[in-house]
């Protein structure tokens, strides 16, 4: 079993690097510090590396602060775990490629095909968590209520509380299990997911007023200006999801939210039975998923933009 | 087993009336549901009654066309199979204690004691659902999708998602095994709990206008006017949930939200983590549960009610 060998060669070495992507969302920073969590109890000499902080509301996870944020590595490791990634420059970290003997790679992603010396590919998992609760099993490590913390953050947060089709049955096990070691997932699920800033709020409270709905109501737009986001003192990424309070409306088949930004406007998609969001997005030289997609468009206005998009989705609905 | 001698009962019976609580929610729904099916699949004569319509959000449940809306009955069944409650008076119908030879009683309240002449009362049990599941298994029918459907949206209405602390292991290996029955959870979810009609999305677009934060922003309040309602051709029910906006919000421990109806005012409480709501609605007349409770004033304005709510939150804040 590759698990086996994977334990195997972590627990030979010497030192440890565990990196993930740019960017890092509940399933990096919660696999990533579960697997460090786990080295440690083993008495392994084990460390973390990301290019980005860890974002606000996941700064409660145990040993998160240990996460070190870098631009580049140049120590030299026994063993370097990729994980969540199936591309070394995901991380955004440079020199990374010479910072190894060998190169151990744990990912769920269905684009990824493994790299390194030995690598765990699991296209089934749910959430890069759900490999790692295997793995820290096999270890024989069991019941640790720091490590199924983290774990269930990672599949908490990739399966958007168990209600994305990527959920199992395995999914639902494993959380059973992960409950009984303890955790408060309560606390969990209001720290990453129900708290908002002030800034969000009164961003949302703005965006709402935005809402532009076409052709019965099967066509919803909403929009985030430069304005906006200044007045609210938001940040870009406080615009995430927001575009569901326009795709959860009765009747809407696809949503679009339009966000400003300095030198483009960005548009996500989401559509709820059967708009393929991925190729009205190809069309506007972007990608996605099939309920899930999104581009950029540059030197055109917001209404153009808008027009140009309305005229697509309109050809594309029953 | 008390479960074996129910199954025993109702398959013995020649009618079946199984009843549930006014105002029903999506675990009293789907447990009558379930219940139903499976009773149907096994040939046998059953119907359903309730007080009151079916919410909009469950009608595409299998068979929820069947549930019967009635004031009294006044037909005589061999059992009437009470759900999700312990009272026959929770029904709103009248008249029910005369409609059969024998009353069984299936709950999850920890306030029920259990009437009848069999009764299956359990608090562990997150849902009445996860109580009807094990007795569909012991009545020998498994995977049928159109029973999973309903028991599954019976637990994630009544766990908030696999949110709430009532959600135990069980729960997750339940949602598991109804997950193999090959539901669509996705729709379901979307369904049942993501949806939101035009006019409660443009309910809360006003609502989260009229945020007031007090002490810090450990204190916030939302007010629903008849205005807004009238304007938005939006109903009371709809108003439920728009608190949560309050109380996620960053720092905040205690959040009310004031809605002005005909002759009152409804205040609703959310805490966080220490405010004992409970106690807190009780001394305004009212009553709840430690995080969740509430209270209606007659014959004050808004702004006072608000004025001494805020006198009475300060003292508890930390």
């Amino acid at each position: 079993m590759i698990e086996n060998k994977i334990i195997q060669q972590l627990l030979e070495s010497g030192s440890i690097a565990i990196i993930s992507h740019e960017n890092p969302d509940g399933d990096c920073i919660g696999s990533m510090l579960a697997l460090y969590l786990a080295l440690k109890r083993k008495g392994k000499n084990a460390r973390m590396f990301l290019k980005n902080n860890v974002p606000k509301n996941l700064r409660f996870l145990p040993a998160a602060e240990k996460i070190e944020v870098v631009d580049r590595i140049d120590e030299k490791f026994d063993v370097v775990v990729l994980l969540d990634t199936g591309e070394l420059e995901r991380t955004g970290i440079e020199n990374i490629e010479n910072c190894y003997s060998k190169l151990i790679n744990i990912d769920h992603h269905i684009t990824s095909e493994g790299i390194g010396d030995l690598f765990y590919i699991n296209s089934s998992s749910a959430a890069t968590g759900e490999i790692i609760y295997q793995i820290v099993k096999l270890m024989g490590i069991d019941n640790d209520k720091d490590i199924a913390t983290c774990l269930y953050t990672s599949i908490f947060t990739d399966t958007g509380g168990f209600r994305y089709s990527n959920t199992t049955s395995i999914t639902h096990q494993i959380a059973g299990d992960l409950i009984n070691a303890g955790i408060d997932f309560v606390y969990i699920v209001n720290k990453v997911f129900d708290e908002m800033s002030l800034s969000k709020f009164n961003l949302l409270r703005d965006v709402l007023q935005t809402l532009e709905l076409f052709e019965g109501n099967k066509i919803a737009f909403l929009s985030v200006t430069r304005e906006m986001l200044k007045k609210n003192s938001a940040s870009r990424d406080e615009t995430e999801n927001l575009i569901n309070f326009a795709r959860n409306i009765e009747d809407v088949e696809v949503a679009a939210i339009f966000i400003e930004e300095e030198d483009k406007i960005k548009v996500s998609l989401r559509s709820k039975y059967y708009i393929d969001c991925a190729q009205v997005a190809k069309e506007f030289g972007g990608g996605g998923h099939l309920r899930a997609a999104g581009f950029a468009s540059r030197n055109v206005s917001l209404d153009t933009v808008k027009e140009n998009l309305l005229k697509r989705l309109k050809r594309d609905l029953r």
